[in-house]
């Protein structure tokens, strides 16, 4: 077989299989999740070696020694993934919920009903745990899957899905319902984002590369887990205590993911008092001023470019603006950031309100710290990823989105006058 | 300015445009629609002069004189669009609706709202009133709008866009929030659909050459208005009369469009009845079938061939099919419809039940006509089209399919342990 007809088998072998699982009762589901999670603590030691092979081919490759960790795996976390399975178990399961129902003057009844949406495609880079996690949320809500790793992974993933699979099938599990692509060719993701008559949604996760080479060459949808240039905006009337604590929270509590602040923006009534003590309370943390802060900070700050107001540093590093009105500041992260979290902290009603409404981001905060923006932590269970897109899915994604719905329409006879 | 400067410029102004009208109040909306709704009728002198330009040129170029027709207004068509506009300001307002609203044991206050999505591109081959028609949908749920007309109405579509625009600025429309593509350069919409850093979503409404062309060139999300390769299944044990009206009226009632029937499936215990007595009600209408239908129907029916059970024939044409069980008609749905629109005819309900789980379509109907995938029949009040994809909106797409939503965060200086 060609590339292109090999993975072309696994989409239609997927697209099969997703008609069956869309059939699959909410018990049947989780009780092959909990075959699952044994599965995997029972093939613990064959996925071991395969990861050690992988670990071993990484460190004779020269990778970082922060890749070959992300890539490593152990008991620990083997029992972890386990765990995530069971927790996905006991979810309640979207599948059929009912979300309108009604009936017309004719007399038919229409009900729209959460439905699967079919074969989901992840395309991801990293840590091998996502291969179970991004397997377990498509299956607990009916949908077949089709992963894509990294090739620094291959071995380690094609052990977990072996597990899964054979565990899964014992307790009813559709065969193809969870497929690897069985190649670290490149070329297979080109091939798998042009046959949308076999994947009805890409999700891709990693680094940027990655996400434009999907998002231009894909016909199907695509859901971006992309970059989250985050910003704090304190007002001219605001606790500074409380606004230190979240730029804080913010920068320090974990700087390499997507929902730490990269930019404080400060409101220049009270930029002279407030900069100060917030260089001072980020010790560690370098700073990358504008003009006007740079002016207040002096040596504690470097110059900001057009540059630093764009970039996702995920590191110990800062951008400073002075802004002359929430105005300025509403204007600036509309422009120059990335849609994702943003913050206000102020005592003004009216300012948060207008801030709330007019910052154009996925989640929008008055007093409380981006690093929220995030499936556990608003209660979901479950995440499949932050979206920074609009349609379809926005911000932190659990398992309702990861289903459509379809019209179910009920009559006696009726036909359209 | 190079073409991709003109189009990134309409692009810019068209986000600028969308920051304000999110923030418009419902009040001032329908206040603005209702001065469009009386600008279109004041300038219908100008738009029909326009109009009669592009109907002498398109009679000049032969276009057929279906295509003439769809394309020429008149005042009775301009006041329907104005009424057109009336209705939809009176529509309820989908944008700042709360979806959910719960609070975290840490005592933030989480709201799921809807908003505006952005920036609309809708590109389209089809009537002149599609253009006043989808602005306005936009403008009523906060979108701005990007409108790429056929060529063949470029005068007509600048017309109409021109008595919008002047008569919803007297009312608070923003500057740009309506923008028509101001040249018929076919690499228009190529240019549109890479712009992702200014349109939000696409909505490609036209022809399979132009959908294709949309899906492959998109960075963008977007939602199709495809085919509709609609089906009939009459099972065992089903109500004939009930069966021959609703094939009636998903071919016949108004054939030329996307909800209506293209192949009737039937179970092969009653085929040898039910066969001749659809055939004699659907007098004026060829049927192409397969061999044991062409067995039945002998002379009266044409062969069908593979092509058919996938042809959308907007026309007096019917492919018909026996089958010999509930799973063959499911399958052969699945396998050759365009997830449309299908119904099953039966007085079982386990095989309704079955055939509304199995099929995976848009709509799926027991017991009554395809006919009423619309938006109007459901009781949307408006539609801006039947969408054929799973994600963000599937089937008939009203005001809040036109939406997005944003997470707003309401707290007491949180942060994240």
């Amino acid at each position: 077989m060609t590339l292109v007809e090999q993975i072309h088998d696994v989409g239609r072998r997927a697209r099969a299989a997703s008609r069956k699982l869309a059939t699959l009762s909410s018990v049947r589901k989780n009780a092959i999740l909990q075959a699952m999670a044994e599965g995997l603590e029972d093939g613990a030691e064959a996925i071991l070696r395969a990861n050690a092979e992988d670990v071993a081919a990484a460190e004779a490759n020269g990778l970082s020694s922060a890749s070959v960790d992300r890539l490593r795996l152990d008991e620990k976390r083997i029992s972890e993934m386990a765990r995530g399975i069971r927790d996905v178990s006991v979810l309640p399961d979207p599948v059929g919920e009912v979300l309108a129902d009604w009936a017309r003057p004719n007399g038919i009844e229409i009900r729209k009903v959460r439905v699967p949406i079919g074969v989901i495609g992840i395309i991801y880079e990293s840590r091998p745990n996502v291969t179970s996690d991004a397997a377990v949320l498509c299956l607990k809500t009916g949908n077949a899957t089709i992963l894509r790793g990294g090739s620094e992974a291959f071995h380690s993933n094609t052990a977990i899905v072996q597990a899964l699979q054979k565990s899964g099938a014992k307790a009813g599990l559709p065969a193809d319902a969870i497929q690897l692509i069985p190649t670290t060719d490149r070329e297979a993701v080109s091939v798998m984002a042009k046959m949308d008559s076999f994947v009805d949604l890409l999700i891709p996760r990693g680094g940027h590369a990655l996400i434009e080479r999907v998002v231009s060459e894909a016909r199907m949808p695509v859901i971006k887990h992309f970059h989250g240039v985050c910003h704090l905006y304190v007002d001219a009337d605001s606790d500074a205590d409380m606004a230190i604590r979240i730029a804080e929270n913010g920068k320090c509590q974990r700087p390499g993911v997507c929902n730490s602040l990269e930019t404080v923006l400060v409101h220049e009534s009270i930029a002279a008092e407030f900069l100060p003590r917030l260089a001072a309370a980020l010790a560690r943390v370098e700073l990358r001023a504008d003009e006007k802060a740079q002016s207040i900070l002096g040596d504690r700050a470097k110059a900001a470019t057009e540059e630093s107001w764009t970039t996702e540093y995920l590191d110990y590093i800062l951008s400073v603006k002075v802004v002359a009105s929430l105005d300025e500041a509403v204007e600036h992260i509309n422009h120059y950031g990335s849609h994702h979290s943003d913050v206000i902290v102020t005592r003004s009603e009216s300012a948060a309100q207008r801030f709330l409404n007019e910052v154009d981001s996925a989640t929008v905060y008055w007093n409380a710290s981006t690093r929220f923006t995030d499936g556990g932590e608003f209660g979901f269970g479950a995440e499949i990823g932050i979206s920074t897109d609009k349609l379809h899915a926005r911000g932190p994604m659990g398992l309702p989105e990861l289903t459509s719905y379809k019209y179910v329409i009920r009559g006696s006879g009726q036909i359209r006058e």
